[in-house]
């Protein structure tokens, strides 16, 4: 048997993961939210987590770090060619398995017991979109910046945030706005959280 | 039987829901994505309709206005308290259920039944989401003029597409700022987003 668990912030879809996965007889399938605490000492050891790229990665998460330190087995992350910042941070962050949204339903039944045997599991689907995000052209500092002003902090809070000039943090922005292809910073903002960068 | 149809543009969690629906025996489950073409003449008709409500009113979604038109049954609407806007739109659309992403996989079977026999669900969590959603402070313009500008749009096309002048555009940004209690345009764009209106 593997024993598998589901992560997903959204109670009715997590069931229906479960449900799902509970079609094959050889896994032993249970869930929890992304915010919930340490599994109990008693607790056998999980094979494999299955968890939705959005919940860890997504905009606004912050169960990444704490998620990824509690974590005792291996990692199937869910999500599209369409974000391959998730992509890129779940596969940098050792995720062995990365599974597309709209693969069907035995794609992700395979994958899991291919990690669960230790291996690595790539829907072809998204190796493309992970090949791409691989040249994401902004440096980290380009996208903290970012990052802060989307999330609505004004340019002098990101400025003293980062420790940096506001002179500084205006010419991260333009860079950004020019190496993305953006029309201005609020486009910029929007085609980064669109792929998953922020 | 429930001739139940299940829309949402992930694959993986369109299979997931409609196994979990079909563990209700007097339920007859199908699924199409929100862009499929209208049903076939052939096909029996549809008692209800189960959305994700992200997939026909979030943001970049086109699908709202063909997909009403063509759907034949009656609608339950998938959405979180989290987001106002997409509550008050699939009610104000005709929904007749209104199902928490956080509630009992029950639940989703009991609203599935409810709706079937022409009669309104709604989950209690969602209530008080819905009321907040009506006093939405934003007039229709001020909506548009931020949900252009959320595209990534300057103002200059801002203006030319809703056929006012640049100064006009700028004082409903700067209401619109204003009452939904942002810092900033950036800021007022996160606030309607995760809300669900733009």
């Amino acid at each position: 048997m593997v024993r598998t668990v589901v992560v997903h912030d959204e109670e009715l879809l997590r069931s229906a993961l479960v449900q799902l996965l509970r079609s094959d007889a050889a896994l032993e399938v249970s869930s929890r939210a992304p915010g919930a605490g340490l599994p109990d000492r008693d607790e056998l050891p999980t094979d494999v987590w299955v968890v939705d790229g959005d919940c860890l990665w997504g905009p606004g998460q912050t169960h990444d770090t704490s998620f990824r330190a509690q974590r005792g087995g291996r990692l199937v992350v869910l999500t599209t060619a369409r974000r391959p910042g998730i992509l890129r941070r779940a596969f940098d962050g050792g995720a062995l398995g990365l599974v597309d949204k709209n693969a069907p339903a035995r794609r992700l039944i395979t994958a899991v017991h291919t990690v669960a045997k230790g291996e690595r599991f790539l829907d072809e689907t998204l190796s493309v979109a992970l090949l791409e995000g691989a040249a994401m052209p902004l440096t980290t500092r380009e996208l903290s910046v970012l990052s802060l002003a989307s999330q609505g902090a004004p340019l002098a809070e990101v400025a003293a945030r980062l420790h940096l000039s506001r002179g500084t943090v205006r010419n991260y922005i333009a860079a950004a706005i020019r190496k993305v292809g953006a029309r201005n910073r609020v486009d910029a903002i929007r085609i980064l959280q669109s792929g998953g960068w922020t």
